[in-house]
């Protein structure tokens, strides 16, 4: 894997951000929507929460790119999130996943069978979601995934198979949060450093992260988008580390700290560890029998 | 139009919302509730939200004033909102419409043609959002209108004629916000200066305003209400620009600011910048014969 | 009462919650979801938020505590809040209950009926809607508990024999939230100081202090709980006072202070001002004749 192609490309959405202000609107929970917002403001884009099945749709066809955040699901969910989905597969528009809450309830489950149809651009989740969701899909037959609220269980590297496959039944990209960040395109797994572990101890950074994705996805490829989302919070954060005096104060520099970066410091600050693909191998992905359960054929 | 005048009523105003501490309860978006609440507060005011039809009905018995941001709307708004500002009207208790979202679904459309016999004390948008509301009523018939998600496709002063119109038709005070921010109870027309971009950094702003309001209606007439709210919010919001990172240290000290203002260098700033009532004529508002259709007929 | 006794048991609550980091997940209202949940995060608690009634369900099965808080009720509230009540009272999950809007409609007076058969562990509210519950629940009769909105209009020290009912009838604890704070087990009436004014300019410090019970309810007793909330809460708060400039960076410091508090300065700042419960007598509750009928018999 090459460092520099990222960069240049990361450098490229992170401009294009800023010049297009690209609407990415969600459907997200209310608990963190206001951070959401807020920082795809941050980041140049703009940003619109609906609950309606035909909000949803009339705005898909004049937003560039679209956010579902499963969060704190109500009734009507059942009917919006499909919709929403669908419509975003069937004009193409690039979509984010946030399958926080997977298995908590038969509504969920429902409704996350029904989008696979519609196979969303970028999946991000922590590893048990991530795992989760490809086992819900029947991609992989491993144990794990379990979820404790919205808290993972499991290691971001515990969910690299679950990341893989999902990305290649999508076809695009999927990023595993959490100390160090996997994103991946199926054919390359691309491992970001350099957050920090106050975005724990805030409510919200994965749910923020996820909306950014979506900006970004609305000017670039969905695995550049995921990778320039993971790159840019990476680098706010550890900045907005610095001066902190607690989550709060750290969430406040953070989000100045998105507004303030630039495309220089974010390429520079992207540096994947190491390209893990072959490494899989040595620990037993040898095969997928059929493509419901993705083929590694590499 | 006198600067004094004004002035002394704006500086009334901003000290009775101090001491009388009205509750301004709302029905509004899911996003920036925390927001509303928190600067209604800031102002000397006191805040609830509710969703339910009933509850709205109960408390606008007990409350002087009450604001609805069409928002985030969810299904029960289709009950909730024409009840809610039913009322305010019928209780003779000033409220103030956000319209926010208009055109996006037919349920907001059907809601926003409910509420025009209930006829808001204020209405307050962007420049899209009050042109497309002055069409969606019937009172102006001309090109314009278009929202893209939530922002404005237009400048404040395209929809001169639209809150004039909707202004006449209310007998309240229409409040466009934007770069200027223009203020209308179709008599005068007031344009106000000296916010910040910033305000279009974070989200929420207009809702925030809307509440604020919501908050002055319940002590001064609509005029006044929305030249109030709108002098404190420039003038706290060029004030916190001054020592702001970004756009989340902005949002706190424009919080802090707010709550910090005094009556003084609140009616000191309020400065209209010219009253244009007279140059409309130039420009083609001849006649209004009679309120409930404005003739544009340049 | 002996300050000494309730010290040690508080720092060993305080610590509990950091090394435990008990989920305490919510059902609670929209404005202050973000507020709520960094608190709990903030004391070492784990947060999520949710509105059906089956994930309710779902989730106390696998969390220590939960916590209703009926802030802005949703029509599918008729069915979340008894369900999610009655899993907790048949798992033994201790759980608190803000009965915020208290008296608002129909809906909240059937559902808070519905909750009493599942004696929350710990009820938080101010002085009036402490005293509309008791007498709500039939546990009282006396004048008062009229709210205003979302405000008390009566004093913590009205709501005495109210408070000590209801915990009388739950055998669990009783907060109420005020200048000064009170909370008892009916056995021990312990008055808490020290809070800030500016805890009534921000939205939300009440809803906040009932998620952070939820959590030390996890690794407390009920008592325990309330009063080790009550006590970091007024320590954070009275702390942040010193360099806010406004309610905003108010917030800000206060949540910062709650993260970084040690259980030692918690366990010296707490001090009961005074047992109050001998003097009771002196005002006319001389009888608890049996749990579901409090006799006020002056």
């Amino acid at each position: 894997m090459e460092d520099n192609k990222f960069r240049a490309e990361i450098a490229r959405a992170f401009d294009a951000a800023r010049s297009q202000n690209p609407l990415a609107p969600s459907i997200t929970n209310t608990v963190t929507q206001d951070f959401v917002a807020n920082a795809q403001l941050a980041v140049g884009g703009s940003a619109a929460m609906m609950y309606l099945a035909d909000e949803c749709e009339s705005i898909v066809k004049i937003a560039p790119a679209f956010y579902i955040n499963m969060g704190t699901a109500m009734p009507f969910y059942a009917e919006t999130l499909p919709r929403a989905a669908k419509t975003c597969h069937e004009l193409q528009k690039p979509w984010v996943l946030d399958p926080v809450g997977i298995g908590l309830s038969e509504l969920r489950t429902k409704i996350l069978l029904q989008l696979k149809d519609f196979k969303p651009s970028i999946v991000r989740g922590n590893a048990s979601e991530i795992i989760a969701l490809a086992k819900l899909w029947g991609l992989i037959n491993v144990a794990g995934g379990q979820v404790r609220g919205v808290e993972s269980t499991e290691k971001v590297s515990d969910a690299k198979i679950a990341a893989v496959a999902l990305a290649k039944f999508t076809g695009g990209a999927v990023a595993v949060s959490g100390e160090e960040d996997l994103v991946t395109d199926s054919k390359e797994i691309i491992m970001c450093t350099g957050g920090t572990e106050l975005f724990t101890k805030i409510t919200g950074s994965g749910c923020a992260l996820g909306g950014v994705m979506a900006v970004y996805a609305a000017v670039a490829s969905p695995l550049v988008a995921a990778l320039t989302a993971t790159t840019v919070f990476n680098l706010a954060g550890s900045k907005a580390t610095a001066d902190a005096n607690g989550p709060a104060s750290f969430k406040v520099r953070f989000l100045d700290n998105l507004y303030n970066l630039t495309a220089n410091e974010v390429s520079e600050k992207f540096r994947a560890v190491e390209s893990l693909f072959e490494s899989m191998f040595n620990f037993g992905v040898v095969a997928f029998p059929h493509a419901d359960s993705l083929e590694v054929t590499q």
